[in-house]
C-alpha cells in the first residue's frame, strides 16, 4: 500500500474541507432532478451572483480543464488564436485539450513570474483581417499564477482595456483565484468583472473543495449556446447537487477566504523560514500558496524521502512548494528542520 | 424554491447511496498524490479486476457522455464509423459528443425493444477498403438497453463474434450494467469480458453512486494510449480519492448487487401493480428497472402534479417509470393509488 | 497500361470541355496576385452574380467534398445537426467529412428518389433547446439528385420555408445544378435563390470542367468569417486563374447550358432505347443525366467488358448510367447493340 | 479591371510553364475512371519512384496546405505535438489548419535563417509519458526554407537520427524542394529518403505547374489508412489525370530542375546587382529562388508602384523577392533600374 506522506506537493494533494463534506452530505435526501434543475443547485448559482455580480451567468463543471477549454470554446471558432503565457496550465498541462476541442492555435508568450503583459502580446496581435493567419480572439491570464504571484487589478484592467480595444475577449484562468483575491485583500467581483474579465475558470477544488470547478461569463454575448457546449464537451453532470453544495459550503460563510487565507499564510511563513538558508534562493515573489525554490541539488531526493513535493525546473534545481487549506504549521516545521538537518546547519 | 418530490423520472434523481457517502468521508484524511496515484484508487482497480477478470484495464473518467465518448476514441480513427441503436444514449443523448470529439460518423440501426442484432448491423458494414466511405469500426450496445430490457449472454456473443470477424470492436454502454447482471443472475466478467466485449462504459453513478464511471477494457490493444486520450478528454480527475472511494463502496460488499437487485424488483412490481389497469398498456419487457408504458393522455399531466417521470413518447402518450435502489414500495402504492383515483376506479 | 475505354461510368470519367481547356490556356500570360485577387476571379464573380443574383457571394474551391463540407462549416456551431437524405453524397459518399470538420451530427431521412420532403424531415426537428439534444441548423439538398431526379421549384420552396421558419438553413448540393436548371427549363437564380437557397455547393467539374466548384452565399449572415474557413479547410487555391478560367468559360456563353442540355438529352434517348427491352427496368424518372435500371444479373460483367459503368445496387442488380457533355450517340448506339446481342434478341 | 504587373511578389504569381499546360490538354481525351485510377496517374506515381526510390508511395492532393496537413495526420494523434520552425509556413500561413485538423499543439522553435537544429528542437522534447503533456510526434523542417536558405543533407540527416531516435517522424514541407535539390546539386532521392526523411510535402506548384502537390511517404507504416485521410481530408480529385499530367511534364524530362535552376540562377542574379547598393542589406543567403533585403523605408511604396512584392518585416523594412522560372533578366535589370533612380544613383 502506498504510504500517506503529507507535504507540499500541490493543492491537490489535500482532501476536502469538514465543512464542504459536510454540505455534500446535506443534500444526500430524497429525490431531485438532474443535471442542475434543482434548488440546490439555484442556490449555489445564487451565492454566485452575489460573489460577481449579478449579471454574472454560471456553469458548474466537472475539473479545471473542462473549465477552461470549454471557455475557449464559447467565445472562439477554429480559425482563432488564443494568447497565452508559456508558463500556463492553459498550454502547458492540458495534453492539447484546448487545440483539439477548439481547433484554436494557442500561441504563448514569454511570461516574467508568470504575469503577460501587453507589450509581448501584442507582438502576437497582426494579420487581423489576413486569411491565412489565424485571428486572434482570446486573451487568456492565469490569477494567481503558476508561479505563486499575483495580477494587481490595474494590471488586469490594462490587458482587459487591450483585448476589448482589439475585440478580442479576456479569459481568465482561476484554478487559484480565491487565493489572489485574498492577497489582493479584494472581492471576487471587483477582481474579475469590474477590471473587464469576460470569462472566468473558477475553481475551488483546490481551495477546500472535491469536485468544484465552474465557468463563469461576465460578457452575456457568449453564454446562448453554452448548456450546448458543456453537454457537449462532455461536462455536464447528473447528479448535480453535489457539485452545487460545494459551492454553497465555500461560497456561503465565506470559507474560500478562511481557507485561501490560511495557505497563504503558511506560504508566507514557509517563505520567511526558507529565507533563513543562504544556500536556498526563492525564484518568485510569494503573494499566493506557492512558493518557488533553488536548492542544494544534492539534498532534493533525500528531502524527498519525507515529503512530497515536485521539480519545477530540474536543471537549475528548483522545486515547487504548494501550501494549502489544510497546512499545519508542524508540516512546516518539520520540514524546516528536515532541511537544516540535511544542510547540517 | 423548487419542491422536492419523489418519483420514476431518473435513477440519477435520486442521491447517494449511505455506504458510498461513508466511503467518500473516510477517504477523506492527510494527503496522497493527485490524479489517481493513490491507495484508494490502487484499491479501486483491485476490486475493478476482482469483478471484471484480472486483464481488465480501469480508467475513473467524470460521467457517461465521457465514458462512452473516450470508449470510441480509444478504438478509432476519424475515417470509421460507429455503429449504435437509433435509440441509444450515445447516438441520442450527447449532443453530437461522439462526432464531435471522434470525428466519425455515427451510424444508426433500427431497435427492436432497444437491441440491435446482426442483420441489422450488417447492412451498414460495406464499402470496406473504398476511400469514400467511412469504414465501420465499433459496434455499441447498451446493456441493460434505454427501454429497460437486457441481453442475454448468447445475444452479445453473437453480436462479438460479428464484430471480431469484421474486424470490429464491441463496445458496451453499461450504464446500468449492474441491472443487467442481476437480471441475467450473471457476474459483471461473465456479461462482458468473457462473452467478447472489448471496451465498457461502466456506471454506478445511476446505481447509488455520485459521480461513479469508468471506462473498462479488456482489449489490451487499445489501452497504450488511453491515458492520453482521457486527459485531453477533460476526463481526469485531481482528486481521484474521492471518486475511487465510490466503486470500492459499490464493489467491495456487493452494494451494486443489492442496490441493482432491489431497483430491479421495485421496477417489477410497479410493472404488476400497472398491469392490473387494462387502460395502460406496458410496451417493453421490464427486465432491468425501467417500466415503459401507454397511459391515457388525459391523465399525464395530472399524474406529474404529484410525481416526477419523463414523456418517453409524447405522440402515443408513452411515458418512463425508472425504479432506483432508494425506491420505497410505498412510492409505487402511492402511485399506483393515484392512478387508480385519476381513471375513477 | 490501363485500357481506355468510354462508358457511363460517371460524368467524372470524362475529360474537359474543349473551350474550358482554351480557356485555362488563355489565362497563362504574365504575373498576377495569387489566391484570388486577379482579374479573372473578378471576371468571374461577376459572371457567377450575373446568373445567380447580384447579392450572391461566391468562394471557389477545389472539389465537391471541400464545397459541402465548408458550406455546413460556415452555417453551423458543432453541437448543431444536418439533416439530409440517407442516398445523399454529404452522408455517404465522403469518408465522414463533413463530422470530421464540422463537428456535427448528420442526421438522415428516407428519399424518394433521392428526393426527400418536409413531413420525414420534421420528424428529426425536435429536441430544440434541449441541451442533451443536437440542434438541428442545416436541411441538405441534392439538386439533381443522386438518382437522376429533379426537384421542382415548389418542392425547393417548401423546403426552404420550413427552414426559415424553423430557424434552419437550407443547403443545396449542386454538383449537378446545370442539369438540374436545364430539366426545369429555368435559371440558375429561379432554381435557387429566388426558392430560398441559403447556400449552394455549385459544380461544373461534372459538366464539362477540370476542377471547377463553388460555395455560393444567398444568405449574407453566413459570409464574414468564410475567407478563414475556406483558408483553414485547405481548399484556398493559390494560382486561382486557372480555376476562375473554367468559369468563365462555362458562365460567359451558355456553355454550361449547352453541355448540361446534351447530357440530359442523351440520358433521355439512353433510357427511351432501354425501355424497349421487357428484361429491363427503369428504377427513376429519367430528369438529368442519369438512367437507373435493373439488368438480367447475368449480363453485367459481360457488359462491363466494353463499357465503364458502375452497380447502384448489386443486391437487386441495379446499375447506374451516367451521360455527360460528351456522350456520343454512338456511344448509346454500340450500348443498346451490345445489350441486344448479350439478351439474345 | 487589375492591371497585370510583373514582379518577385511570389514564385505562384507566374502562370504555368507551357510544357505543363501541353500535358494537361495532352491527357484530355476520352474516358478514363476517376479519382485517379487511370493510366496517367499511373505515369506519374512511376515518376516519382523513379526519382524517390521506387518505396516511395505517393498521394496526389490539391495543395500545400492540403499536403502539409494531411502529413500531420498520417503521423498523429490528437494528444501528439508537431514541432516546426517559428517562421513555418505550417505556423504561421495556414490559419490553423494543422490544429483544426489533426487536433494536435504545434510546437515553435526560433529558426536561424529559416533552418532549425537539435539543440533547439529537444528543448520541447520532454514529458514523454506523462499524461498531462502533449507527446512530441513530427519534426517538421521546411526546405528550401521560408527564408530562401537551404539545408545541407547532413543538417537533414541529424534531425532525422534525432526525430527516430526519439520515436518522433520527420516531416518536410517541400513546396520549393527543387530549388533546394538545384542548390544542393543533389537528386530527390539522395535530399529526402536517403537522409532520413519519413513524409514529403512534394509541390511543383510553384516551380511551373497549376495545381501540383502530393505526399510522399518514405516510411511504409503511415501509408496504410492514408487514402482515407485524404478523402476525409477533401483533397481528392476526381477528374484525377489532369493533376498527374503536371507531375509528369515536370518530372519527365527534368523540367522540374530546368525551371529551378533557372529560377535560383535569377534570384543569385538579383542578389548580385542589389549587393552593389550600399544602402541595401541583404538579411539571409540566396541559396534558392528568395531574396531577402531591407531598403530605404523611403522608397517602398515608390518600388512597389512598378513591382509587385511583399513586405516581409515592415518594422525594419525588409522585404522578399522571389523569383520564379519565369523571371526574365530583363525584370531584374528593370527592378534594379528603377531602384537605382529611387536612390538617386
Amino acid at each position: 500500500m502506498k504510504k500517506v506522506k503529507r507535504g507540499f506537493a500541490s493543492d491537490n494533494n489535500s482532501g476536502v474541507h469538514p465543512e464542504v463534506m459536510q454540505a455534500i452530505q446535506s443534500v444526500n435526501k430524497g429525490h431531485v432532478i438532474g443535471y442542475g434543475d434543482d434548488e440546490y443547485t439555484d442556490r449555489a448559482v445564487t451565492l454566485v451572483k452575489k460573489h460577481f455580480g449579478k449579471e454574472a451567468q454560471v456553469f458548474f463543471v466537472f475539473n479545471g480543464t473542462g473549465a477552461n477549454v470549454l471557455s475557449c470554446q464559447a467565445a472562439t471558432r477554429p480559425f482563432n488564436s488564443i494568447i497565452c503565457a508559456e508558463t500556463s496550465h492553459l498550454h502547458e498541462d492540458e495534453c492539447g485539450a484546448p487545440e483539439k476541442f477548439t481547433g484554436c492555435k494557442v500561441l504563448t508568450v514569454p511570461s516574467r513570474h508568470g504575469k503577460i503583459s501587453v507589450p509581448s502580446i501584442e507582438k502576437l496581435v497582426y494579420g487581423i483581417g489576413f486569411e491565412h493567419h489565424s485571428q486572434p480572439r482570446i486573451i487568456s491570464i492565469t490569477q494567481a499564477t503558476e508561479l505563486g504571484t499575483v495580477y494587481s487589478l490595474s494590471e488586469i484592467r490594462v490587458i482587459a482595456d487591450y483585448a476589448h480595444e482589439n475585440n478580442m475577449i479576456l479569459h481568465m484562468d482561476g484554478a487559484r483565484l480565491s487565493n489572489a483575491v485574498v492577497h489582493l485583500d479584494s472581492t471576487f467581483r471587483l477582481s474579475t468583472a469590474d477590471q473587464g474579465v469576460d470569462i472566468l475558470s473558477f475553481g475551488l477544488t483546490k481551495n477546500g473543495g472535491m469536485l468544484c470547478e465552474a465557468v463563469i461569463f461576465f460578457n452575456p454575448d457568449l453564454v446562448p449556446n453554452f448548456k450546448y457546449i458543456r453537454k457537449q464537451g462532455m461536462q455536464l453532470g447528473s447528479k448535480m447537487r453535489f457539485i452545487s453544495a460545494q459551492f454553497i459550503a465555500l461560497l456561503q460563510n465565506d470559507l474560500w477566504k478562511r481557507n485561501a487565507y490560511h495557505a497563504n499564510s503558511m506560504a508566507r511563513l514557509l517563505a520567511e523560514r526558507l529565507a533563513e538558508f543562504p544556500q536556498i534562493k526563492i525564484t518568485h515573489k510569494v503573494e499566493a500558496n506557492g512558493v518557488f525554490v533553488i536548492v542544494p541539488p544534492a539534498i532534493v531526493s533525500l528531502l524527498r524521502e519525507k515529503f512530497f513535493f515536485y521539480y519545477w525546473n530540474e536543471n537549475i534545481s528548483e522545486i515547487r512548494l504548494m501550501t494549502s487549506f489544510d497546512t499545519a504549521e508542524d508540516d512546516i516545521t518539520g520540514f524546516i528542520a528536515e532541511l537544516r538537518s540535511l544542510l547540517g546547519q
